[in-house]
């Protein structure tokens, strides 16, 4: 597998683009991603009950299997709890790009991300939709923009592309994310649109996205909150003409494994452009008796307020660690736990046998106050190990999320 | 129902204190609460797994319905994760307690806030308590002094006390807490102590403090965690020699009044000194299906760091409340949900038939600046109702909870 250069359109057949057209005041806040074959679609959507009606259109059509050949995406208003007329604006987006391109409204995706509780403003996106689709582009260039369009209160674009070779073809898989930021009041909503020509069965790329989502964008946390807009996309378009890949052989496990550098990528990438974040937090719990219990302990412990204000105050405190654990709802003895903290500096242990261990508040400091922090949680009663990641909560977190809309 | 003065010694046959004994630098750190006559006790614990030593102790005592005599308790130094040495340490306090006053060790509750994970210093607690158990007195300087001690970073006293009549004789109630403030190192514990000298069943008590407390203590959220030493008791004499409350008559609601009144005073002081907060937020839950789903959504809503910092930039977004509710798990339909937000300034509506209200920025303004705040959902789908209170999440929360030990 080679890391390579190109963003979202480096996967043959893929055009990106995106472009301000008066959602946001000045930034970009369109952006769509087109093929130019219509093409194998998985996705996965947030589990809030409060989903916004552009949701409802994208899950219809991945619960149909139709195959898709354009998302359209709007940054700066999430079009959410806007109800009915909310929805019939998400289908005039997909009218709107499906008459530009010449292709089925039943192949368009359609997401948004910004404000909630307030109406697009269509007289701005239909517009904006039409222009902008005629700066549809193969280039670096193009797909840049598009990143950069999908962007909320991120502070960097979020974009990877490798390569991997099957049965002597070379095959594409690409990514760009959108993050934890947020314009005034809003949701951390999460969005992840992944492009790759691999030749590949429907049933097989849904086994794939699946899985590694659990372990990527489902293991992020910022805040412990579910926005009402989080999507995960990928598009599969088969241009690579690879043999079909329909089993589950070594070239699946070839493309599983691009898949998962991929999403790990920017689900970390994510985390790291956290509102306010100023540490980068990685949880690894080991030899728990399941991997439900490894999830649960792993998301309590990164959602913890606790937790995470004191490792921005890079304070060694292992106690929070294990009442977070202990209010998580899973049984389990504390006397069988070990606890440590470690990064490139050392490693520190903190807790073992029921009992705290003695530890150099100096050499604690000095491994706390780097940008990254591992905390290692080894429960100590069976086979399953997962790893979550987070970030702490800092001032900013706070001033970004009070700030009055304006 | 009257409220009186005198604090926790106001029930007859209470005494109080507290003082400095040397686990803080400067402020009082040691607090007795005794009962001239061995009371009958109802008390409840940190659901969190990891619970602190002494609590096996109090728990121990509770099951086996020992009547309590005295409760000594540390500001400090949580005696959490201490292992079997914690328990060592907070049976030598039941242990040197019960010979200075002469009572049996198997009287005395005993209870620690503070640092977790650090062993106590028992060659200042043991002479302390000596020391410190001479000073009891039943005047109300005494009983401010013992409210005073139990204190970690709470901003002030919490103390109230009551009176009710029952048959002719007076019957009293009183209490006292700390909440939400932390020493450095440390878990927001909430600790609630009450007095009374009714004489009333085993079971009534039980029956009414349990009741109480789930609408009360339990009702409440700083920051959605639990600590380790979280627990409320309450003590019984009987000194007041009213015939024995023990069936569920006017006697028992009279009581059962005077005790919510304590308990949800208790409970809102300690939201409203809750660390950094600015903001006092009561929800409330109209209409829902049952009281299990009022319970979730209200503290679904106050738990949410989203809707948290909203409230702390003054803003009105309800979008984020109607998040946290979609993200809580409970399973309804978002069209039927109203929301409103309201206190003396005016209410204004937000929410309704699924879409967004029409409302005036300027209004909303002025009366989301105002300290207290009341959040009003309506579920629209059944008869249970519940209230709940949090607070906003400020720069102050981050820097309270961030800061380096010293």
């Amino acid at each position: 597998m080679n890391i390579i250069e190109g963003g979202i359109t480096a996967p043959k057949g893929f055009l990106a683009t995106g472009e301000h057209v008066g959602v946001k005041k000045v930034k970009k806040d369109l952006a769509i991603i087109y093929s130019e074959k219509p093409a194998l679609c998985s996705a996965v959507f947030t589990k809030n009950l409060v989903k916004a009606p552009p949701l409802w259109w994208c899950e219809k059509l991945v619960k149909e299997k139709q195959k898709i050949q354009a998302i359209v995406i709007n940054s700066g208003n999430a079009n959410a709890c806007t109800g009915d007329r909310g929805y019939q604006d998400a289908l005039a987006m997909a009218e709107t790009l499906s008459e530009c391109l010449h292709i089925k409204k039943e192949s368009v995706l359609v997401t948004s991300t910004g404000v909630i509780g307030v109406y697009l403003p269509m007289d701005k996106i239909i517009p904006g939709i039409k222009e902008t689709s005629k700066t549809l582009g193969a280039d670096e260039k193009s797909a840049k923009r598009c990143a950069k369009a999908i962007m909320t209160t991120d502070t960097f674009r979020k974009e990877i592309a490798v390569e991997i070779e099957i049965k002597g073809k070379k095959v594409k898989l690409a990514g760009i994310a959108k993050g934890s930021g947020m314009i005034h009041p809003n949701m951390a909503t999460m969005l992840g649109f992944i492009t790759t020509d691999i030749n590949i069965s429907q049933e097989l790329l849904d086994k794939a996205f699946k899985e590694n989502i659990n372990d990527s964008f489902n293991m992020i946390t910022v805040d412990g909150e579910t926005s009402t807009n989080d999507m995960a996309v990928i598009l599969a378009n088969g241009l690579a003409e690879n043999p079909v890949v329909d089993k589950e052989d070594e070239d699946y496990e070839k493309f599983k494994t691009a898949l998962d550098y991929i999403t790990k990528y920017l689900a970390k990438q994510i985390v790291k452009d956290g509102e306010g974040a100023t540490k980068f937090l990685e949880c690894q719990i080991f030899n728990a008796k399941n991997k439900e219990e490894a999830r649960v302990l792993c998301k309590a412990i990164l959602n913890s307020n606790l937790v995470k204000t004191a490792f921005f105050g890079n304070d060694a405190n292992w106690g929070r660690v294990l009442s977070a654990m202990g209010a998580s709802g899973i049984d389990f003895d504390p006397n069988q736990v070990k606890i440590s903290f470690k990064n490139d500096k050392g490693e520190i242990k903190l807790f073992e046998n029921g009992l705290p261990v003695e530890f150099d508040e100096d050499f604690a400091f000095k491994i706390l106050k780097q940008e990254e922090v591992k905390i290692l949680i080894d429960m100590n009663r069976g086979m399953e190990s997962i790893t979550g990641w987070g970030c702490d909560l800092s001032f900013d977190y706070v001033k970004i999320n009070a700030e009055y809309r304006t």
